[in-house]
């Protein structure tokens, strides 16, 4: 195993530390591992706070600030953060007028986020609750019970975040959270396996020639194993795939499309993916709206990348376009 | 070799094509081979041009746009481009005030521009260069006399692109491009070698527990090879490799400090990374007042990270503050 690291049991504190200092805009609790917003917005507003194992970076620390996330509670890698670790983070940015939390959807996230809520309820906090299962490759997985939450994440959270910046309430913000989720889909495939570096080794073996079909960000078998093929093969089955199961998207839709990488895999290889995803979707009468191509939602040092599709409106292209000014997206 | 391509001769074309769907805003020329803000500044300002090698993405092209460069041209993966493309570049965004070449120290990238500025130069276009020579591992190496052009390029993109937006003249853009060139030191260890598409395997061999200390950006040999250490260690000796190189720091300092993956680390372990350099140097009495963490000057599917520190007064924060706008740098 080779990483960039002191030690596999301080991994998560070690680069807490280093993200505390590379933005001292934010408020970073090193202690409860929560990260938010520092500066205190003009009115108060429904915040939002989400969360999960790390290991997926820049999600979900890189999301907050504003227009985005008001808090973010990293867990341990590929590993929930627990029920108090969350209250905190509710209670560190919550204003009086609710909290959404935003979960992919683990087995474990769901229960500790539950609980989390539960215990903000008990404190007289409204708390609701946005699960987010965008991947379409398998209905239940090693994880989850349903299908797992993954690229969507990023639209939810920026979707929303902007919602809750414009003064939105907590009912109005949760809906559209909810309909940004329902409006996506995702699919991944990885060249290589991640290594979790308490483990030390890759999570699963993959063949020099090998690639997983439907991978999930944790290195959760997908579908199938299959040769490598073209990316031009590879993009299409992946778009085609999604267009399947989006029974809703119909030639002279408009898309967000992410294409992101899942850790290890160069821009250079994401751009030329997007390239083929957009010339397929195309072909297929679809129009890519806007875009974001890097890496976003990763798992680890897993080279691969997965594609998310969202159906996007008016609305929600104007909620997309909002400024937003986060470490890991920014723009006016 | 795993690589999202389509075929190891179309890379380039590939890739450039999905940069220009990612990025409808700017104006890219698939065949010159050009990426050019398609936004017409206010009034006539210098323009900036770079370009060099691909492979290293961002770099170049994810500079290109309001607050930094004017025009970027690739060449092939690993290669300088052609003095007609840069010639193309130059002319497709000069608007009479004239032109800075922003060079990377590599012998085929100098030559090129060379020629390029030449011919610009006979069409009446006023050319100047800046050299950037950041890489203190090495005096001279496979591909330069003198020192290697790394991270700094970077520094000084954004630097001399906020003060050409401002109005000034050429000859003073092009004295603080060199100015922050002159104030810029980098450093790079590899943890793995990146593979060339059209080579199918690694650039150098490295054994599994080995890393080669001070590589170059195509994988050029460094100063030694040793066992993988610590972060903390690792992060120490390349702060202090660069303090004793750079003489003009001293307590009390304060630095634009970068820390750049190569390509296929994990944001979390660059994050990691910036914490141990950030102690460091606090160790040393210098403060970290602006911070990159990310991939910005890669090498393909090289593991590892690079350092990059800048001695920053009043005038340098001022410019690296100011707006910018391209698909990798964005602020306001």
């Amino acid at each position: 195993m080779k990483k960039l690291i002191n030690d596999p049991a301080t991994v998560l504190p070690d680069a807490l530390a280093g993200f505390a200092a590379a933005h001292p805009g934010l408020a970073v609790d090193l202690t409860a591992r929560v990260i938010a917003r520092a500066d205190r917005p003009g009115r108060p507003k429904v915040a939002l706070v989400s969360g999960g194992g790390s290991g997926h970076e820049p999600l979900h620390a890189g999301f907050v600030g504003p227009g985005m996330l008001d808090a973010a509670c990293p867990g341990e890698i590929f590993t929930s953060p627990v029920p108090d670790q969350v209250l905190t983070a509710i209670r560190t940015v919550e204003q009086g007028r609710g909290v959404l939390l935003v979960v992919k959807n683990y087995t474990g996230d769901v229960m500790n986020f539950r609980l989390a809520a539960e215990l903000a309820d008990e404190q007289g906090i409204e708390v609701r609750t946005v699960l987010v299962d965008d991947d379409v490759a398998v209905e239940d997985s090693t994880w989850t019970a349903g299908r797992r939450g993954t690229g969507a994440t990023v639209l939810v959270e920026k979707a929303a975040g902007a919602l809750a910046e414009r003064g939105a309430g907590l009912d109005e913000v949760a809906a559209l959270a909810a309909r940004v989720n329902a409006a996506s889909r995702s699919f991944a495939i990885a060249l290589t396996a991640a290594t979790v570096p308490a483990a030390g080794r890759p999570g699963f073996d993959l063949p020099e020639d090998a690639i997983e079909v439907g991978v999930g960000i944790h290195g959760e078998p997908g579908r199938r194993r299959e040769p490598l093929r073209p990316a031009r093969d590879l993009a299409a089955e992946v778009v085609d795939t999604i267009l399947a199961d989006h029974r809703a998207l119909a030639a002279g839709d408009r898309l967000i499309a992410l294409v992101n990488g899942l850790g290890a895999t160069p821009l250079l290889e994401l751009y030329l993916v997007f390239g083929e995803v957009h010339a397929r979707l195309a072909g297929h009468g679809l129009e890519i709206a806007r875009n974001l191509v890097g890496n976003y939602v990763t798992s680890l040092d897993m080279a691969g990348f997965s594609l998310t599709l969202a159906k996007a409106d008016d609305e929600l292209l104007d909620l997309w376009d909002a400024p937003v000014a986060t470490p890991a997206l920014h723009w006016s």
